[in-house]
């Protein structure tokens, strides 16, 4: 993992971040990876990543969350049955396309394992394409992995760049890998709350990069034919049902388009949301909620926070991801740092 | 399998049905069952059951879908995508809530075998829960068993009631099963379509079951607490694109709350339909379609058609589903038809 | 108004109805009605309704709201913000199709009138066609008749049958009108919410009615070519979000289907339900709210109590409603009670 | 109406301008304004846009369309109808807010005058509140003005900036207007295609505003609230279904927040996009179609092209209006063009 972009203290909007920047600074969130690289019997490059919404059992304690789809070329399992309910009830997991089924399967596994009686669960594995870097057909991963992912579970730094899911994407024809910011955003009366992502960014051709308002490769021309997606996930611990989430997901668009990219045909463009401000304990007759109405500075701060925290969490993925070679001696490099810093100069203050 | 309704010469609705009053009227669509029943080293009753959309290679060549969620509480894997490109890429696969994970891969090998340059498949899994008799948790189905269903792959007379999906499903407190029907609709100008459907009916409590028009237990107080759902597939080689197959998706709905079923908090009821009409090759830059408009009497006619299709198709599940005995000696009867063509007496010249 | 359909104790369901039996059952909602009948300039056959959520200014004091599409060949405003926002924050209004921006626009004056710094506002106002009784190109129905409607609001008993949007109305081939229901139900603990609806039926053929199960007119050919629709709005205390609102809605189309009613290509089937539990004070920072989790009793007897009251409430549309000619000498007879009273027979004790 | 953006020379993507880099360079597309600038009996700044999908009548040759709910505060009608039945059959209108429902009336007045038997039709408006210059609680608008717009409609070069529904409108704290923008795609196989769109952006901070990267207002603080929309409308002649409209749609996301706007709580963000390329005759019984497969080179350019259409239009809005003066003495500048160029220096080669 490099240098992630605010070591050069390049930042994005207006909100303070929180104390690592990352995910986990929304508290109770946990993140795990699990990462595969081997050359033999194939090109390995590819790995699967955890996300906790908080300390407690998720399948005794589902918590709110929503969706919003930007390009539906995806293959994601889990989402049907968060718009009915609104809520999740398992760790949720992003990982590459073809192993969606046997990591839905693993977590199923899982959730038996300490659930005696469960014979109904609502899997969510989420996904991007690793397959230019990784023998994706191979299905690397299953049980193993995920139970793995689930060992190395942290609610403080974790690895960025070319880990787990992130090990083999590629945006913006670099090497990318999983990247992640935090907002910290105060209420009127001074509560102070927190708003996290994790971005899988795999999305995205050369010539479009944009970092900060400026083009990096605007003359590139890609050679490959170009399909890729990008998996965003956002937490927080404001009181927030899954309508509002909701809209809180919508704006990871604005976020992903500032950094140029377009959510091509082929892109599987996912945004998941959710709060764990509160746990629902099943079988509860009723629950005490706070809403905080959309019509309030608190819930337009988030709005304006996840638009920031997006663009800075994709930027933020190519910054840490290193050079790889992979399948048939492809190689993607990683960003060149110097090079987009020079042409940043003078735009670094803001 | 016992006598389908229709060999009681009661009729649903005002189209005449197609050669068998099954999916496979529909010229091209196959349908092929794998069914689990054992005892050892625990009680499996369940299975999967596979339906093709037409006699080429459905990767190959897509074809236009949409669906329908009537209630999301479900675990289908490939929706998403349906939505965004308005096609289907691989079989549809309706199996167990716990193993949609393992199906799915299996499609996945299904489709690898075959195609040697695919990394970016769309699995289409539905799923209906059968733990009430099987003990789901083993998740017994896997890639065998997909093989298997394929080579008993059939687009003609093909087996109902506990077989496949059906094997462990529970409708209105009765064994329930696979259940299929078919009609035949005219053009103005003479031509002959066919629509056909597929249910898993694995929703309704007892009290709930009305066949045509006639409660047939509406004293009954159901002792177990009620979860459950129903997988609806609707096949047609009328030429529809995906917003009208989505039109004729919400109609199954009234055809599903014809038989009482209300589509409990704990259903996933998904509608799902394709048209076999138009195969899409892929890499085609452009293709000619016959279009009909909804305001034509052909489309309206499928609408109605859908109804009584639907209607039809999950009565005759309950009439072909046998007694089952299964996990901790759990018993459900099949549907007394004694009973319900004494009730009906009178309404079966309909 | 003839005699409602409990009036002769004809039950639908297994949950009491309230008091009236009439959505203002539900505490704090009120219904006013304008109805418009005059033989020149042209014949005049059309009106408007007009529901309140509560006793206090519906702007000042939003609720929440959603809402459920069947078919959407319909006209109605003030969808797109109720899905965003969750909430509605005028009165609702059901009125005829070329009607509906008129009365969107005396719904702005009269709000206008009462908060003098309003300059966005979302009226929602729904519709269903009067032309086969009403020359509805005349567009009778303005600023006066909405503000008449608003005169009459009452909070108990109101008319049913041929009045206010109901004027016009024509379903399964006889005349139709406004149809009214409720429910009670108890919570765990004791405590008791309510149910209401109202529905405004144009839809159906008169060869689908079926009431209770009984296809009335089952060898009719309607000689038109039918185009119609039904608005169903659905009220109730239980303190519920958005998203249960619309689990609710999506229950009407059960209750529709049952009536016999299919959703033709033409029709504008929308189901618009609100709490109004929770009164939202505009400005303020947060709310504690009570949530019932979907999976309670409570909920799941919602779900159930929708059904049975919609299907009661469209039955007694055609019930209280009585023969109208209308524009070019068009006759509706009314629903002929003693035919269908002596084909229920043996099943009016259900 | 001041220069031009493009007469600046400054370009926003790859693709080429049609020939006025107006909407109306997609064939058959008309455009016109009737603009209210009054201040008796008190200050009118308002107006109304007509777009005309083609030559022919629309309501007798309906065209495919589709649209996508950025965010949903907003008062549009006709948005539900063009869901379910993916067309529109009626000139489409933007207004002002509270002016939406005497301006559906007049588009309903328009069609029945011209089609003596219409009893059923769908307007199609879309809004935008001018209120903080406009008095617009007047609702000044209504069927002389909409008439006016019909007769100044153009297919050919059509005024921006503070016209039409452009009249009152502010954007990132500058004055705003109409802005609009065409591309020119090819197919492989050599045939040429537009795509234009026409904005009218009415949303933004000041300290939000990008253009072409460069943050123009970064240390601005808005001394107002901020509530504020846009309407999007996007028309082509490639022959597209409602499904492939609706994904042109969604990109209009991505070229709104180039531009920095961040679709904050209070906004109706809306795109509209038809295809005039297939006039749909009512009553046909079949059209001979040509699909255009997402997997094509030409689809995956439009998504493209819309993006940087969208991008341009809306910084054309800010380019050509003026500096207004209204309600309450309120005045809002023009964009300052001379700094913004000097602050583009260097990238206006791009």
């Amino acid at each position: 993992m490099r240098k992630r972009i605010k070591d050069y203290n390049i930042k994005f909007g207006e909100f303070p971040p929180g104390r690592n920047d990352l995910i986990t600074d929304v508290p109770g969130v946990h993140v795990g990876h699990c990462t595969i690289i081997k050359n033999e019997p194939s090109i390995a490059r590819t790995g699967l990543t955890v996300i906790l919404p908080h300390n407690m059992d998720v399948y005794d304690f589902p918590v709110f969350a929503s969706y919003f789809v930007i390009n539906g070329f995806g293959k994601s399992i889990g989402l049907m049955q968060i718009e009915e309910m609104g809520t999740i009830e398992t760790p949720i997991v992003i990982t590459t396309t073809l192993n969606v089924g046997r990591i839905a399967d693993a977590v199923v596994s899982y959730i038996l394992k300490n659930h005696p009686n469960v014979t109904s669960l609502n899997p969510v594995v989420l996904e991007c394409n690793d397959a230019r870097l990784n023998d994706s057909r191979m299905r690397w991963l299953g049980e193993k992995e995920f139970f793995k992912a689930l060992e190395n579970l942290s609610d403080d730094i974790f690895e960025l760049g070319n880990v787990g899911a992130g090990t083999g994407m590629v945006a913006f024809g670099f090497k990318s890998g999983i990247g992640s910011s935090s907002r910290v955003i105060k209420s009127k009366d001074g509560k102070v709350y927190h708003l996290g992502v994790l971005v899988v960014p795999n999305c995205g051709r050369k010539k479009d990069l944009i970092i900060k308002g400026i083009e990096i490769e605007k003359c590139s021309k890609d050679e490959e034919e170009f399909k890729g997606s990008i998996i965003i996930v956002i937490a927080t611990d404001v009181p927030l049902i899954p309508r509002q989430l909701k809209r809180l997901c919508v704006r990871a668009t604005h976020g992903l388009a500032r950094t140029g990219a377009k959510s091509t045909n082929h892109s599987g463009d996912v945004v998941l949301a959710f709060s764990n401000s509160i746990k629902i304990p099943r079988n509860s007759a009723s629950l005490v909620l706070t809403y905080i109405p959309d019509d309030t500075d608190l819930f337009q701060n988030l709005l304006d926070a996840v638009v920031e925290a997006v663009e800075e969490a994709i930027i933020d993925a190519l910054f840490t991801a290193e050079t790889m070679t992979g399948v048939r001696g492809k190689r993607y490099e990683a960003l060149p740092i110097e090079k987009v810093l020079n042409l940043m100069k003078g735009v670094t203050d803001k």
